[in-house]
């Protein structure tokens, strides 16, 4: 490190390249130059209209770090090289009042990470250059606003002065005259504002601001390099992965300026629609106007589609530049312009966002067009396979959305933290959305953030919108979990739950208006917009892209799933089988539960008989429905695994309801009564249930439960088959630590098997296996595999016991603050922990094939519907992933991406 | 298999030896003669007067199996060579009434199995053969009292009749015919019983008894064999460990008869004191008796010291021999020998089973005599490690159990089932046994078997006895736990605790008399034995051993102990530091605990600050306690581990008095309060607390906390440097899982640690580790080590969550069953599970060296008192076992004896 420390900042980097002209680079340079950087470059040479400039190489800022925050040798003579040549190049000339050079400093990373690094524009101006500037325009009042902004930036950015002492100044000016906007400011308040905010710079920093234009030049780009580690900047980049090695490149381009009048303007557009994907230039604009004045919102930009009754030739030739960029770049371009007395510069383009419709649909038109091939549009960099879900949830009516956005309903842009649309009304209180809810009303929870109090709130609405929060927070996460539309940390709202309003700017929302949020996008909506159902089969384009990723994947996808619904939804959505059939939900259904208290509270063997007996027939049913279901296609259905007590009344409801009637000591009979139902409970209390008497040790312990449970399966496909149906379970024997537990567990189920084949007279194929989802199982899973036909990895509790959490008690409690801490990555029950289960799971993958290579295997935790789980699945070389059925359509995307990405078998 | 079976079975197998002579055999053919065949060889060719015979081999037995339970082909021909032989050598002819040949039929397997498989005597008798015998012998009486014991062996044994039918008969006979014993039966009544024995087997099976010796033989062969796969004999070798597939040997050996008149007897000794290790024979006999006789109790047998008087020729012959066979085996010998007419005959020599304070005077006593050498006397022969805490045991006064024994007052014995002696009132439930045991007085709790319910009863008892269940049972387990004596499945007691009797035979013991049990020898005896209170420094043959055993272990012995006394007492039992110091037991003594109460209900960090200010100076006190016990030795002193929740009242509790004071109604401030406290109890429950916010977790989410202990150790340590003393604190990091959580929390002890030597002003040594206590910190143990300067196994986390079983729950819910029912080899809490646990300690070991060569690592666990896994840890490498203070001589032997048995590291 020492070594390369001096490299980069002694002698040898005086010949090292620091700065690159725009003409001297390419988008392939991006790594070097940033994205806009590399961007403006390939425009350049291509022969577009791009005001000239140069950029300062991303290794130039990581030697500005090494060297401890300072240029490193050579740069700055290069930096003096390229203003010669862009002064060559404009014509004009930095810091000569008769025709000034001006020129814009801005960051420009390889990830865009935007708003989060420094810009600063306008800068070469000082008294002597805007003099010059008012004069060579002729427009007095365009040159000392000019001035003024760029005191302000450069004031905020380079010297640190805060913001809003400059714009506290700017609103006391503007209160004083009377003026409305900055528009408004004569030139003379204008000058005037030039003084004030440089006595301001003055009283602040000690400093005078500095006036030649070189030391503003040179000050201003070290100021980027060091936005480069801001908490922000940090922040962003940890949330979204970037590495902090990277360094920003920085951009030094010539100004140019779209409020010199009417024949002047800038605007951003998009290829083609990014909420829908519809082919049209998409994007507004502003005449006479700096991009600034876009976004402090005073003026509604106009439809880019009416630049071409304003100005037809530059629409034209707009319209040609963007249809050249999207086939050069073979993808959405999202442009940033500026036109300058009625000619057009390009200052930006780049990949633009897109939402998840709009992703799938690009991606099948591209190839439509042939602009890119199948196996491309399959990339995550086309369709990020977890955007597929919001195909899959209630989107807003286009036309309606639209609507809103004319009527400027959209109140404030969130994060965008659980996807989904929902409208509702918006309620303030957890207590209050939760009895609305129950009521059937349409209900978005609002909150300034949410806590564990709020859940019963957040499971009655249709929504949850937070003020405060990311991507992590309490009402992310939950919402998540939920499958509810989120919008959080939507800081622009001010939310007073004891006036009942939420305001917006000068807008007002009290509680009980209808809003509407949209969570794939993060906007908030006044009013409501009307949304639609999805509907997978008739999403035509979605449709085609996933036969192509079939086409192209390797890993099954299969499907969780306790009921014949479950299973319809997932054959509809693509599952090739259920890779987990929970049996005991069965349990818990009305009719059902007292012959399963029969069955526990039974005194002796012949009462927990009876009620078995009862109970065959009624799982046989549900085994003939699902098995049924999915004909033809294999079933996993695991054998009975919670803790018996869960079936009985809680410990804290009998202890009320006894300590109650002990107080009140006038019931002896019935107290007696409730006394003994308390006393059978609590010897059935566990401390740690998670590791309790649970899963196949209650089997093991009540050999009747699993004989009846596998019965009821060999049962039903017996009898379907004598109906012509082919079924296909797969016995799944849960929570074996020890190969003993299963080879007992295995011999019993082929007694029982055989018997019921013999009794109905037919033989079925079926097969026999286990969760692998204790670190012991997979330690020893060569043993194991010995008698199981298949694994499959249950990593929820795999996650639990190798980590040591359990889940119920760690997101509550820690886990949360684990992640937003990055104590953790990530939440490793979303993103399943390759270093730790990961490895678990690659043992016993290992040892699994060694010992029977034909060994089918398999993940049925919730990380089999996460792509970057999906990815490890591949590279583990297991067979399918099954996940809820909603997810199926994301794991087939996810699965080509992996097969895509390289990831082989074993690797 | 199938080859070998036919190998075993066909042609091949004919030329097999599958026979030897005992002068054909010898010592070291232990595993093809069995102990037995090999005894009686070695001692026919050392010339001892040992009755003719032979025996046949356990791969005789293994073809027996394998051929589907039929003799080998070429065994019955060897078998009647040697029977010709045995004519030969004794003069006598089988079958022949003028001078018959009778046999003994025993089985003899590589290891002792006592009691566990079947034994015909005097093979060879039928109606001509006894009539020739009586003539023979001029005793009538002799030749039918015998005939008669055949029958009934035999019939049982080999036919299959009930026992009980004979026994049955024989007291109807002696009932009608007024006889106490058997011994008062006339020579006519004898008869008469043999004719009613040979009616009942022909009744009970079908056919007459066998009249041909030779036939007799054959079965009688077969019936040895085939008791090899009893369900008693599984059940030994299971529980003892002993493989299935070794087989038993037959022994086919001249009778010779102790009962032939008062120049004959039998008899049974030991050539040393087999309970406490003196150098003198050690033994009873009976003048005309045989072998059953003894058993049967009906006459008392006589010290062997008094055959000196009765024959002391004899006398003086057997000590010779005996003498012999200890110098030729280097061991105690147990012998067993009969006299007939004056004649010596030795029947059998084996290393004698002793007692742990036995073994290890006897081990330090042969060395001392130069029979063997020091690491001899240090291997698990001589004395099994786990036998040394018999020493540190009360045990029994001798003289007084002596005493006892010569009134007769053993009642029975059982199974030593949890070492140590102790005497107290015969109690029969363990609601009264926890009254009395809690009013001081000293209580024995008897029951016919214990569940969890009997625990408290257990707890206030001074041991416990139990008449069914074996070493596994409930009893067995909880006491070996609690550190009290028991003796568990004495099958001979009748306990009744409705009449509140126990009957042992005709002794009735009334509940409330004392009784005395031994655990290390399964005695129980009637009345009071004193106790004695183990003293360490006196047992100077301990001492002598464990100095061996310190020049040859590898491992170093710690200690786990929490307070000064514990640390005292470790460095006594010879411990070389502290491996666990549990610093939150402090936290729960009596006038702490309200702080303790204060810091965690602390609505504000001001609050907690204020709570956590009081403990540290307690904290402090607490630490340099120990630290200046260890004085000169490593501490390592364990942060915060449990739940928060630990320290506030039960929720159960909480809730009982808000339901009350809410029935109630009458007191709504007390009401509110009580509910507010129930409110924070409730928030803070968590489902599986194993699993939740404890460990390291706690003090990530209250730095303040982990901040106090760190300063209050390393504030001790220099409080005592500046005293002089050498102290070493290594401060242990619980429950880490992902490295950050490490990595975070060493910075902030290092911050804090370095504050508080700035402060004092000296500097002190220190390290900083962790536990390896979850899988996934043994799997990620590499980047683990970067942080961490030892590392400690908390095999008792690890085994939970390895195995996805919460012991508090597994022990009362499955784990038994699972030990009693082979699911499991052993209780992974008691014996370290190496396929699964272990397979994680090796990683973690390789791993952590990888990254820091110099790591130290050790195991904290329970298990670091148990030699197996004590083996296990130095074969796996690493540098200490920390135990319990009182394991630590154990742990001292354990060491040296796997050092001994060639365990390498890292092998």
């Amino acid at each position: 490190m020492v070594q390369l420390a001096a490299e980069l900042t002694g002698k040898a980097g005086s010949d090292k390249k620091w700065v690159y002209l725009f003409q001297e680079g390419n988008a392939s340079m991006r790594d070097l130059l940033g994205g806009k950087g590399a961007g403006c470059a390939e425009m350049t040479n291509a022969g577009l209209p791009v005001p000239p400039g140069f950029t300062i190489t991303t290794e130039a800022c990581n030697a500005f770090y090494a060297g401890g925050k300072s240029l490193p040798a050579g740069l700055w003579d290069q930096v003096l090289a390229s203003m010669r040549s862009v002064e060559e190049q404009t014509g004009k000339r930095f810091g000569d009042p008769n025709n000034p050079l001006l020129v814009s400093v801005r960051s420009g990373a390889k990830f865009s990470m935007p708003g989060m690094m420094d810009t600063v524009l306008n800068l070469g101006l000082n008294d002597d250059v805007a003099a010059g500037l008012a004069k060579l325009t002729g427009n007095e009042r365009f040159a000392f606003d000019a001035y003024r902004r760029f005191i302000q930036l450069f004031g905020k950015i380079v010297l640190g002065v805060k913001g809003e002492v400059f714009e506290h100044e700017l609103d006391q000016v503007k209160e004083r005259l009377g003026a409305k906007t900055d528009a408004d400011l004569s030139v003379d308040a204008l000058k005037d504002l030039v003084a004030h905010f440089k006595s301001i710079v003055k009283q602040q920093t000690g400093e005078d601001f500095p006036t030649d234009p070189l030391q503003q030049l040179e000050r201003a780009v070290m100021a980027v390099f060091l936005s480069w580690n801001g908490k922000r900047a940090i922040d962003y980049r940890n949330f979204n992965r970037i590495s902090h090695d990277l360094g920003t490149a920085v951009n030094v381009q010539t100004m140019v300026f779209g409020n010199m009048g009417s024949d002047s303007g800038t605007g951003v557009a998009f290829t083609r629609n990014p909420s829908t994907g519809e082919k049209r230039l998409f994007g507004e604009y502003l005449l006479n106007a700096q991009g600034e004045d876009v976004v402090a919102g005073i003026r509604t930009p106009a439809p880019i589609a009416t630049l071409e009754r304003d100005m037809p030739e530059v629409y034209k030739q707009f319209e040609e530049i963007a249809e050249r960029l999207e086939r050069h770049y073979k993808d959405v371009q999202d442009l940033e312009f500026t036109i300058e007395r009625g000619k057009l510069y390009m200052l930006q383009t780049r990949s633009g966002k897109r939402t998840g419709p709009a992703a799938v649909k690009i991606a099948v038109d591209l190839v439509r067009e042939g602009l890119i091939d199948k196996r491309t549009a399959l990339t995550e960099k086309y369709v990020p396979a977890a955007d597929i879900t919001q195909l899959l949830l209630p989107r807003f009516v286009v036309e309606d959305k639209e609507k809103a956005t004319s009527e400027s309903r959209l109140l404030a842009t969130g994060l965008n933290a659980s996807p989904g649309a929902a409208a509702g009304k918006a309620i303030f209180t957890a207590d209050k959305a939760a009895e609305l809810g129950e009521r059937g009303e349409a209900v978005v929870l609002v909150r300034q953030e949410t806590s564990p109090d709020d859940v019963h709130g957040m499971i009655a609405a249709r929504g949850v919108l937070t003020a405060r929060g990311g991507a992590t927070s309490h009402a992310a996460v939950v919402a998540r979990s939920m499958g509810k539309p989120c919008v959080a940390g939507a800081g622009d709202l001010r939310i007073d739950d004891r006036t009942g309003e939420m305001r917006a700017g000068d807008r007002v929302i009290r509680e009980g208006e209808f809003i509407s949020i949209d969570g794939a996008t993060g906007e908030v909506f006044a009013g409501e917009i009307k949304t639609r159902e999805p509907n997978f089969a008739e999403e035509t384009d979605l449709q085609t892209l996933l036969g192509w990723a079939d086409d192209v994947r390797r890993l099954q996808v299969w499907a969780n799933g306790d009921y014949p619904r479950d299973a319809q939804k997932a054959r509809e959505f693509g599952a090739q089988g259920i890779g987990l059939c929970r049996t005991e939900h069965m349990f818990f259904e009305e009719e059902r539960l007292p012959i399963v208290q029969q069955m526990i509270l039974a005194e002796d063997e012949a009462q927990r008989q009876d009620a078995l007996d009862k109970l065959l027939p009624i799982q046989k049913e549900d085994f003939r429905g699902i098995l049924q279901a999915m004909a033809g296609l294999p079933v996993v259905i695991r054998l009975i695994d919670p803790p018996l007590h869960e079936f009985l009344p809680s410990f804290e409801e009998q202890l009320t309801k006894v300590v109650e009637l002990r107080t009140r000591g006038d019931n002896p009979a019935a107290l007696a009564k409730e006394e003994h139902l308390l006393h059978v409970i609590e010897n059935m209390r566990e401390q740690n249930p998670m590791l309790g008497l649970r899963g196949i040790r209650l089997g093991l312990m009540f050999p009747g439960i699993v004989e009846m449970q596998c019965r009821a399966i060999i049962g039903a496909a017996c009898e379907l088959k004598k109906d012509g149906i082919d079924a296909r379970p797969e016995i799944m024997v849960p929570l074996v630590s020890h190969v003993n537990e299963l080879e007992r567990t295995r011999l019993q189920l082929e007694r029982v098997a055989e018997d019921e084949q013999k009794r109905q007279g037919v033989s079925v194929h079926f097969k026999i296996g286990t969760m692998i989802e204790l670190p012991r199982a997979a330690l020893t899973a060569a043993a194991i595999a010995k008698h199981a036909e298949f694994f499959s990895f249950g990593t929820n509790d795999l996650t639990q016991t190798t980590y040591g959490f359990s889940r119920d008690d760690a997101e509550g409690k820690f886990l949360l603050r684990y992640v937003q801490e990055k104590i953790l990555p990530e939440n490793p029950f979303q993103v399943l922990d390759r270093d730790g289960v990961g490895q678990l799971v690659r043992i016993a993958v290992e040892q699994g094939r060694g010992t029977r290579p034909d060994i089918e295997l398999g993940i049925c935790g919730e990380h089999g519907g996460d792509p970057s789980s999906i990815e490890f699945c591949h590279e583990a070389g297991l067979d399918y992933v099954s996940c809820s059925p909603f997810r199926v359509p994301v794991a087939r995307l996810a699965a080509a991406q992996a097969a895509l990405s390289g990831g082989e078998r074993d690797r």
